[in-house]
């Protein structure tokens, strides 16, 4: 209650807490009165509370998310899929080109992928595009292309679903779903891989808080579908000299708050190749359960978000550093 | 160029540029050399040029959205619909409650609204919502109750669509089609209210960038709907003390850029009663062409978003302010 | 506490309340206990709340800021200096070059200023400069021509001090003291500015909270000097079209918080000259008590930030708007 | 210039920049034509540029900054100062209170930070503090044990100077004059502690760009004192979950363009002890060259910030497994 409210004031909350069917419970401080209510969480009773005259703030106690959290379930989730294993201290390395962009490019690049020791291969197929004249993806003949490399290499095929139509031919190939940064909170799509019981990558919003990404991830676990991957790909700031604002914090922070596994994307997270590696190497010694990196052959001339990508020679660079930093820090890579 | 950069790697970028069908053009100055392409807009050319070694920055000089641009279309687009006119002059007021939660609430909510002299009807039938357990809106039967509410007040019902699955049944009830802010690259989507053939209300994302914004407003008009509003409704940044920021420079700007109206939202921009009103007048003087404001009957009682919805009393006084400031700006409300 | 918190460390918890001479208060939920800690604010109370075993988080409830809270001083402060009203209904407009350049361009824009109705002239002595090649100002010079364009018109002078050290030299010149926003936190010059006497226009830290902003006031209105003017110069987020993020509802926010009056700048908040006037009647339609703008007779010749400097004649214009937006709006300009 | 802009435009723009003694070149394109102008940088010819009539934007090419840039000086800095050797492949760890706070306690912490391989002792005895009603610090009281400390110890002491008047003082007892990102652009303070000689511990202000930060750095640089690290303690973004967002790409970022080792602080720059370990060790596998971490014997009785204080067991963890990090990336530690 704000200082001074009046004891009539006082009294409409308590009541109007009550017609919410929770319990009330009055403390008198020295400056100011709280008022608790107790029970399960009704939905817009902060809100309505909050408009009530002599009310100052209304603040909630417990997390909104449920079945994501560590309070439900307190062992890590380690999602596997052919010899891709992500959580519970298992790092998973999935890497591949932005787009498909052609038979010769994804086989020769999914070759690099698994020599290079990764498990999983990423590639657009469908692409949401922020210009409507950009390039769209190859659709279903990238899907097609993308099952041969696996078929090739053995690697788990993990590629982006734009549109709860697409939902069933993606999965018709796909070993893991990919919900974008610009997807995370369509909701009918979130069902829809959900009910796919394929295993999920959900890649945080760019202004999403930690617990909108979870309740996201919420929206498909409620669906019976446990295997969801949290992906950390970067988050919107004033920087201007990264692409998006790359926070690890996040690692440790939903490893405390969630078991689901926490992947990194330090290509789209930093936006530049140079910084790619160092990225992630930090995000593997934070204790991230996986990555999922860009990498083409010809960087200058991919048709998406070259620029990020690294080449194969800076991608086996890249995750034989990376080896050496999970080592110290005790995760199988 | 980088500075120093040698000869051998300006002749790279060179070659590279016509490579892309672009012509290339040197500049010699005191400490750097600079490269301009020119032609087309190519796809990913910015990125590709980016990576190759000499190359400090590339830096693009055109506009990426054409049919949105003030370039194409100089005079001012209005959005009319029924009694309501969005644009070139005119001043639309839209208000309702955030959810269409029965019959007795939308139609007196209507009422309210048509007799303050507004000219649409929001209300929400399908709500997207965070948590997955947070009420999700009554679906068919609210899009019945709209209809009834305009039947009765000749208002224009404006509501969201979250799927293009949806897109053939709320376009049978609404006015306007309604875009969230969630949404706002969710573009099968937008192809799909592009085609009703419906005006469209397309709500900014929180961290969408004011070329992201007019690329989405792009992908509808791509099908030849040229019905578009533009609606800010505030942005992720570090302020606490409001829902969200809103930066209201957005008006004046996207009236530079582009000849689509501008609705300005302060209701979800601000998240509080208290600031709805004064900020509606803020935008109106700013030059807003329209407002989309939540009003309810007992905001402490409603089923989402109560705490920034006005009462019926405070909208008129909303109404009477912002049509004194309408006067003093020139607009016609 | 924590859902499931032992008893052991609940009693751990009340104990530690009461070493900080607090009273404890325990009530039982149904998912979990929440404790309160009644009496005065203890100094890292919060944070060694937060730190015991057993503890979900500490939530503070009054706020940190005394002496700018209504709660303190209902009435609205106005400040008042020369010709020059701030705040509780009076409009204050300040305006002029970003730098004073020489004695033809102050007496110039002096007259401008006088002759638009304006009361106030603002103008750079001391620059605090990004760059430590930039032009600085023209130090104790520029404040006797700024004292000379005072005798000449009667206006008010308000001029940057950015150094504890020259607060002496710039009080015996300026009727107002401004802090800049990369100031705002210097607690040392705020205590000088206030122990001056004179008044202080304040700007708000481009990532400053409201909270911090009103205890930076605080830190100015503890030395006795209550004539603080509150100034909102936008925000640093992740927009790339203006230079800052102007969030005008500060205004109606702060007038429900504190006394003080809120000052608004359009020319830094937004960087460009063409979005000054509609953004400063915005500000005076959200109830701004006061506008400080750049104006420059030649912009594109100005020293130091001409892209954002209005016109004479540009001035001129917004000051006819302003007013009658400031009638519409009850505000005395 | 603007898609369509006359010749008598041009002409004007050329006539300009040959003003400002820069020397103009003109592309035609396609669609818009670009004028290069050329030449040393001139104060405020970007802005005067830009208001221009028919120009549609001013782009800088050249980095700002001189003396801190890789471009001036390519080996990278290592400042050493008794035992502490940051940058250069040596990395520097810096230990200790948030405040001085008593004999016991910081001869206790230097003990601590000594036994477990750091080499420098942090210890506020200056405090610059949100709320004037926060404990201010120690003082000169403060500056005598930390001395103590050292002499105890070896460890080199870095403490923060908050005001140009205190440098001499607290230059005569420290070895490292920090300079806190409430500070970052307090430049009479960076020109004194510049002069004082000794090697400067320069954090970024949460709002400020990389460009803002080298410049700080180059205020400090221009006095002819070369030892200056520069450290992220994270930046304000719209997380809540952590008090500060802290961008771990700053580190490969400056490495790129700076010769100057580069510090990180995950205490302050996650604001919670349990992230702290983990974001340490993610900053040494970026390639940091120094940590600066808050610890304290008795967290939850600290004066300031305990909440973010490792214990002295955490703090033995946490350097156990940098160590082992370092290892990995090849960096002396």
């Amino acid at each position: 209650m704000k200082p001074g409210a009046k004891q009539a004031l006082l009294d409409q909350v308590i009541e109007h807490i009550e017609q919410l069917d929770l319990r009330s419970h009055v403390i008198v401080g020295t400056e100011c009165t709280v008022v608790a209510a107790l029970g399960e969480k009704r939905d817009g009773a902060k809100q309505a509370l909050e408009t009530l005259e002599g009310v100052e703030k209304v603040v909630p106690i417990l997390a909104p998310y449920k079945m994501a959290s560590t309070e439900v379930k307190k062992e890590p989730t380690c999602v596997t899929v052919l010899g891709l294993s992500v959580g519970a201290g298992r790092l998973g390395i999935i890497a591949g080109p932005c787009s498909v962009e052609s038979r010769d490019q994804i086989l020769e690049i999914a070759h690099v992928v698994k020599d290079a020791g990764a498990a999983g291969l990423r590639g657009g197929a469908f692409k949401p595009r922020t210009s409507p004249y950009s390039f769209q993806g190859m659709k279903e003949k990238g899907l097609e292309l993308l099952a041969e490399a696996r078929k090739a290499t053995g690697l788990a095929v993990v590629t982006e679903v734009m549109a709860k139509e697409h939902v069933e031919l993606v999965a018709a190939y796909a070993d893991v779903l990919q919900v974008g940064a610009r997807n995370m909170q369509n909701y009918p799509l979130l069902e829809a891989v959900g009910e796919s019981g394929l295993p999920v990558l959900l890649k945080r919003g760019p202004s999403a808080t930690m617990d909108e990404f979870l309740l996201a991830a919420e929206h498909i676990l409620k669906t019976g579908n446990s295997n969801v991957m949290l992906c950390e790909r970067g988050i919107r700031t004033f920087e201007d000299h990264t692409r998006f604002t790359l926070p690890l914090a996040t690692v440790p922070y939903l490893h405390q708050k969630t078991h689901l596994p926490v992947v990194v994307d330090p290509s789209h997270g930093t936006g530049k190749a140079s910084l790619v590696a160092p990225m992630a190497r930090a995000a593997v010694a934070a204790g991230a359960d996986g990555l999922i990196v860009e990498i083409h052959p010809n960087p200058d001339k991919a048709l998406s978000d070259g620029y990020q990508a690294l080449t194969p020679a800076a991608f086996r660079q890249m995750m034989a550093e990376c080896r050496k930093v999970a080592a110290a820090v005790g995760l199988e890579m």
